[in-house]
């Protein structure tokens, strides 16, 4: 049924575990808490799950902006970069969550040459309600307006580099 | 990095592929056509990738509407179940999309015994864009309000069996 | 152009100022912060306007929450009502807001008899960005599914209620 | 409890009822068919009302897409302008709308000089279920990055000028 060859769908064969020059996989991680909105919920009265993806995107800002200071604006003012679309993403849903709740988000990144990865572990009170993982590139925008992928700058690994 | 095995995350060891009883891997599919609109881009000028999920999850519905000639809201009238929550789903993101663009959506369905697969494949001019898969539940509401997995009907499944 | 009386479109002709009983116009307010994200912006770099009326919802939530230390769950629960659906908003859209930006809103309630008037004023930085004005009632579900608008519980006044 | 002057808030004070030019008030317009998704609907089961915005925010995209030929990504091309943000915008929401709805959207404009206003009607089956009124600024990027608004182009007026 699946033409592509989703077995090898998040094995990230050009990524180095942890950050390039670290030496060990040293992971960078952020917690925050998100209120589910009654808006974020359908009529089964749970989450629409799209909008995990959209918590999830902002997880990843949060995260940048944790390690570096800057919020994405900022950041894309300061490196000069178009920003970091998802090349893939995976998600398991284990528990639905509903309005009224405030979901803690715990990230953590991984870094490759040109791309990170993302996981998202998503919990109410302790318990997994949602693992995510994603897979995304460093981007700027070429003289002809297209999008190019392009290696994670030096000085952006090294802010995330912690002893 | 990541602490579920997600190597088996889409091997559908309870999925009879095809419909049960069928004798042979039928697929249903539909096909829509969809405009991305400028509400759904984001401030690098292509779409925000959560609102996939969304395109995703009314074609989904929308195969059922082929198939059963109900839209889901009737669906739930008539078949007295509470929606087909998503398990998981991964999606891998080849181009862009943009606004104004009207993207064809193909989706094909696999039936297990309380669940299902279906496999998006979301295209501009002939060139696939997104590629998704998910997997679903078919739910009730149970009498103390949770909601728990019940084998689809043999009704809705004869609806999908095509000769 | 409009065929509908514009004019009286504001003019609460059925609204007590202030809580019913309280003898004067007492407002009860809350503020909230809200942290702009990406995916709320479109393509001009700005907020999506619709994402106002998503923030502005939450807001009247927020709101009641405060007053009844009731998440709106919790809330449909106690009072066994469906929810307050707006009957009319309006907006002016002063200045743009972006990704990132941490904007205040600040909401006050005036009751009427089965409705209330809420106004939301979003603020960046002290300068107003947004003013906005809904007008929602309080409804019930009758036992043939319809919603109907019930007055609100001297209950839920009472609290709203502050010397 | 309004501070602003909300009286004059839709009195188009400087708007030319119609076309400039044009010698009398005429109006273009434009009909297409949205279907409401599960996705657009809350617990209480029915529509969430920002999503009233998106589709109008897009049915002001697909008026102007019939008259000038151009998908709003083209006509940001052609004119080299950067949007037409909303300045105010109101609603009454008369009849709640459910997924499964095929919802008709009638949308008509009137323009000022650096300004025009959108009325569109949401109806269901002939009964209107909402009604809502835009006014929106065609504005430029000035190259210090700001929007300002400008006078919208004679071509573009010419190409709404029907006999």
């Amino acid at each position: 049924m699946i033409p592509v060859d989703w077995k090898s769908f998040f094995e990230p064969a050009h990524a180095t575990p942890g950050l390039p020059g670290s030496g060990h996989a040293t992971l960078f991680s952020n917690t925050r808490v998100v209120r589910i909105d009654w808006g974020d919920c359908d009529p089964a009265g749970i989450i629409f799950y799209p909008r995990y993806f959209e918590i999830f995107d902002a997880s990843t800002s949060a995260l940048f902006e944790r390690a570096l200071g800057l919020t994405k604006i900022e950041l894309l003012k300061t490196y000069d970069f178009s920003g970091f679309p998802l090349v893939r993403t995976r998600a398991r849903f284990l528990q639905p969550t509903r309005y009224g709740d405030d979901v803690t988000v715990d990230s953590k990144i991984t870094f490759g040459h040109a791309s990170f990865e993302i996981e998202h572990r998503l919990s109410l009170k302790g318990v997994t309600c949602v693992e995510c993982e994603e897979k995304r590139v460093w981007v700027v925008r070429e003289p002809d307006g297209r999008l190019k992928s392009r290696r994670v700058p030096e000085e952006v690994l090294r802010k995330f580099r912690v002893i």
